[in-house]
């Protein structure tokens, strides 16, 4: 190992880790700390305190984003470094927590080895990267980056059950104290690095430290309404139901099939929530709600399986004889990272030794939004039997510790420049 | 038309359907009057109104069950007419209500006339006979008929979405006043009589004014829970992935297939409701409860229909990597109803010069629970378009009084049996 490069303290960066894993505990080790929720308040402020105290100044945008900056020698724009606190419902200990942490043991171990680099750097907090409280997830980053408007950001609604669903972002910022004053994004930033676990089981199938993260997967995803007729289940003959819970299953299994027709290039095509109304025994449904989405590495395959996916969703509806809408379509990951940033986590890894292997993300990061307008690279650490989204997510420090400096030496290459 | 028939008076019996149909008023004409809501007590206390005016004892039992009795000549075990005041979420203003009012026209009919039967009479309103707020259906007609324990039905829960979820039957019995101190069944009954609008096209296609109903369609039903396992939509390959809303998806698709498969004999296979847990973009489900069921006029029809879907949800879990278990089942419809009952409307039909035909009920009703343990007939009136369980329900009054004074004709003779 070369031994002019940058080392983190790795028992103080686990001990952060595990003072997070303690707020919004889930039921089975994991976390359930949904975005502007009391456990995501508490730990924003555990977040603040800290990087406060490692002399960085936090701001807190209008979505609630929070960057503690760590000025540089020099008035440039600065590298940006961050990752998401909020969790699942039943989330994980490391999914995002561990790209915001690494930023703030960045912090520290230059103020360690008293270090001023020549661009400022900022640790980020992005709000809402999960989704799974206000849909779209990364909204926050996207509103940064220009994708998405402020209000449009603001008024994005709860899912949440019972009698709170329905209040928007915007209200549960001011609840929690954290609807900031600062307008987001519109404003020079050098580069943005993102450290994640892999959410995949390759780096450990592979017996790679590392992932260098070169882009992301094409996801193509759509929100459809299918509109079908109320009737009695019982005397209704098969050819007069028109039962939008049928018609949406048949959905479901025409893109599932769709998913395995593709597997051989690891594509996948996944139904992930479906509402229907009034979904009550004794009556046909007349109104179902689905979200689905595809991903495949290469864009152009991405975009050939979205046509035949069209294709098989009319001939369910069909089948089901109900009608059908697609009302939302969302494309992204088919930007790839920045040359130069990629390059930096290459050479970083390089020189500390720690095994590497190109990568692309297959799932959605608050990255891809920031590529679309910033320099971006990032990084995947291992995660244990490629299990997340899931409270048994599970890792170990020297898993994640290569990562952390890998991250560490080329953020501060990138502010040096 | 025989002249020594009794004729119920058409335009008093439309006026007690139309002052019902102000009660819980839907948003599309029908009505949203599930059972023991505010709006159920309110049909209920007019109901108990009508019947005290008309001469009437009214008692509930512990299940909330109402009992309108006019007494007979001789203590005898009472003939028991009626059928059900509460409606689906959005149902119409037909579907059980002609039914209870038919049975108070009869009390008013045999008032003008100064006529006393030699048995009681008892109009009955049954409670929760639509399971739209409480599973199962027509739960408190089986708790009279013994099918099910008076605890069992109490401990019912709601299905009422948000805070109120969960609250039980015997709650909710109570906070409506509805909560009465008898009993439920236990005592003889002569025999029950139920007119109820058809819920299918038949009568109104073939031009014929009653149908005289002789048993049930034979019913199958199940509740069936999937088990799969959370992990993320993304990166999760399609041969690891445990999607619970797959596996009940394919499940729906198998059942409709199956639905399709006995189309030709008029055979059904229904999915109603599907709940998804934690159902949230990002995220693959890990469980699903699903309600099927199946219908067919022949019982050994209905049950090879049974083995057959049976197979064919384990192909279905099968192919989407999850586990099931079929948690609860359900049978019923099988029950022929009484020779002599079913003969008393036939009788009063040719004797009023009314068009019948022989028919099997399709649908769910009290009737059947009752056919358990006493005589039994039903009567069907015309349904417009077989429209039902919505708001768009149907029909005018010269299409239901005919049925309406075959019903007034048979009750009576068998009062005076």
């Amino acid at each position: 190992m070369a031994t002019n490069q940058l080392q983190a303290n790795g028992e103080r960066f686990w001990d952060t880790i595990e003072a997070s894993a303690k707020i919004g505990p889930g039921v089975a080790g994991g976390l359930r700390r949904p975005a502007l929720s009391d456990s995501d308040k508490e730990v924003r402020d555990l977040f603040r305190r800290w990087c406060e105290e490692a002399g960085c100044t936090v701001s807190v945008d209008q979505m609630g984003s929070m960057f503690a900056r760590r000025e540089g020698r020099e008035d440039l724009p600065p590298v940006l470094v961050g990752s998401h606190l909020d969790t699942q419902i039943a989330g994980g200990r490391y999914d995002g927590i561990i790209g915001v942490l690494a930023g703030l043991e960045i912090v520290r171990t230059l103020n360690d080895l008293g270090i001023t680099t020549r661009r400022p750097i900022e640790v980020v907090n992005w709000t809402n990267e999960e989704g799974a409280r206000f849909q779209p997830p990364m909204v926050a980053a996207g509103v940064f980056a220009g994708v998405y408007s402020l209000e449009w950001g603001l008024n994005r609604p709860t899912r949440d059950p019972g009698p709170g669903e329905g209040k928007t972002l915007g209200e549960e910022l001011r609840r929690i104290g954290y609807a900031g004053g600062v307008p987001p994004g519109g404003r020079d930033v050098d580069s943005y690095f993102e450290l994640h676990i892999e959410q995949g089981p390759e780096l450990e199938r592979t017996g790679t430290s590392v992932g260098i993260v070169t882009g992301g997967y094409a996801v193509r995803a759509m929100l459809v309404r299918v509109k079908g007729e109320t009737s009695h289940t019982g005397p209704t003959p098969m050819e007069k139901r028109k039962n939008a819970l049928v018609g949406a299953a048949r959905m479901i299994t025409a893109a599932d099939d769709l998913g395995w027709d593709y597997a051989g290039s690891d594509g996948k095509v996944t139904a992930a929530r479906l509402t229907v109304s009034p979904n009550l025994a004794g009556i046909l449904s007349d109104h179902a709600e689905l979200s689905l989405d595809l991903r495949h590495s290469d864009p152009a395959v991405a975009d050939e399986m979205l046509a035949e996916l069209e294709k098989r969703l009319a001939e369910a509806a069909r089948r089901a004889q109900v009608d059908y809408e697609i009302v939302e379509r969302w494309t992204f990951g088919d930007e790839r990272f920045d040359p130069d940033c990629v390059a930096r986590l290459r050479e970083a890894a390089e020189a500390l030794g720690v095994s590497h292997r190109d990568m692309l993300s297959q799932a959605g990061h608050d990255a891809y939004h920031m590529a679309a307008r910033h320099p971006v690279a990032m990084l995947f650490s291992p995660c244990g039997g490629g299990i997340t989204h899931n409270e048994a997510e599970n890792t170990v420090l020297e898993d994640q510790l290569p990562a952390v400096n890998v991250l560490l030496n080329a953020v501060v290459a990138r502010a040096e420049r």
